[in-house]
């Protein structure tokens, strides 16, 4: 059964986007994907490049476009743009036909089998996600949201969605009330909407097998005893985020899991450089 | 046309060897190679779960067991075995027809295309091989092997050998009279040999690209300004070399290529573990 994919991303992100699925695609063979993609601003050339690379590794690409017109009600903060709201409302724009999607964000490797999570029983939940309880920031987050009651705040970027439930609960509105409300306390605005607005309806899952924060291997390594060293994660870690500021496709990153990274950034940059190839190969033949 | 490997290993490196042979083919699609195998002393059950391995990775493996009988003559050296013969002499034992072959350290990840080294110009060298230059360790050895006068101290774990001259060439008798006259001031036997009856017949490569030294990624940086940085490695270096006595397969290790290297053992031990399975099952269908 073919797995769908949601990632909502602008032109920036394109790049990294393309490992997060290279590794998606290499390390889950024998498996078809669906990769929705849910956007208001990639040109067309960015576009067909990315459908010809997902098209060229067997699986198949949807294009969602986003008439911004629609988030016209919807209130903006700082530098963020309305493409903070795609995550939480596409369930407005995918195929009603959908009743799963697996979100994923782009700054992340894949690498591991990924079917165990997509087929995870969602029972009565809005979705599933880690929450980054390994980490001090767990505590910092609970405090800003101290009104909320939250039990637990969880990382949006592995996001596994109810989309039948979510489409009877999620009131755009309500989202938007919430934003304009709280615009001073946001930090990082679509996850601390969710952890705010649903908290109580998201489903645990394990952060170490699902949401390694690539940031934090010493103390995963450390308050497990030693037990999550770099065996047991590229054994058991399915999903490694490259969370926070530094990102590994930047200058001066350095962390554990960097050489591993640049080498599926590697693979990735040849296999779209010979579509790329192929692409003005076709065209100076069309010229001549 | 195919390209031929040399490995000689003795069971304790079976493990790594395959880690090596899988990043081989997995980074070199669309090539075909023909393994070949120096050993004495590795069980026939292994011998076949590798030449499955191999097979079913779709290449060639060819078995060369050496009988010890015909280094009855040859000096033994502390804990070193008669193994250590093996890779300098590989062309008494490999197949007449071949007219050249690499040899590849099972300490290794090639995480690059390795046509362009294999089909280098020999031009009347017996080897190609690179000069560990960046690091301290020459000098050292340049002391070591003052009355040889050599320019150069050529690490053996990547070796491309020159068949028809090496047939012609090396005399085993003068590698043994070396070994006995100078047992004392050898500390990598093989490798010494090479370097101080052979060190002028030696072409020079170059060692970022065909062996990386894996230790040394912040003195490569370094040294080169900074060029050598992890993004350079990964499109530049063909052979990542493990070398040193802290190995990546080991408990405790810790390096800039940690992760890439458990990834690909992790990918490994999932291909061998399915063929260890599917025989298991094959043999269970044939007792019932």
């Amino acid at each position: 059964m073919k797995m769908n994919i949601l990632v909502t991303v602008d032109s920036n992100y394109l790049h990294p986007l393309t490992v997060m699925l290279k590794s998606l695609f290499m390390n889950n063979p024998n498996e078809q994907f669906s990769i929705y993609l849910v956007q208001s601003s990639i040109p067309d050339q960015q576009l067909e490049l990315l459908d010809a690379f997902i098209s060229g590794e067997g699986h198949e690409f949807h294009n969602i476009p986003i008439d911004d017109q629609l988030f016209s009600d919807a209130p903006t903060l700082m530098h963020y743009t309305k493409t903070m709201y795609y995550r939480l409302l596409a369930h407005k724009f995918l195929p009603q036909h959908l009743d799963r999607i697996l979100y994923l964000d782009p700054d992340i490797l894949v690498i591991n089998r990924i079917r165990e999570l997509y087929e995870l029983d969602l029972e009565g939940y809005l979705f599933a996600a880690a929450d980054h309880r390994t980490m001090p920031i767990k505590e910092i987050n609970k405090i800003r949201f101290n009104p909320f009651d939250l039990e637990a705040y969880y990382n949006s970027g592995v996001l596994l969605m109810n989309l039948p439930l979510l489409r009877e609960t999620i009131d755009e509105k309500e989202i938007f009330d919430f934003v304009e409300k709280y615009h001073s306390k946001l930090i990082m605005p679509d996850q601390d909407i969710m952890n705010a607005l649903y908290s109580k309806k998201i489903k645990g899952i394990d952060e170490v097998k699902y949401n390694y924060d690539a940031r934090y291997y010493n103390i995963y390594k450390l308050k497990s005893s030693g037990l999550f060293d770099m065996d047991y994660v590229m054994n058991h870690t399915v999903i490694l985020h490259f969370c926070g500021k530094k990102k590994p496709w930047k200058k001066n990153y350095s962390g554990k899991f960097h050489s591993l990274y640049k080498h599926y950034e590697k693979i990735t940059n040849d296999a779209v450089a010979a579509l790329e190839g192929a692409k003005m190969g076709a065209a100076s033949e069309k010229a001549n």
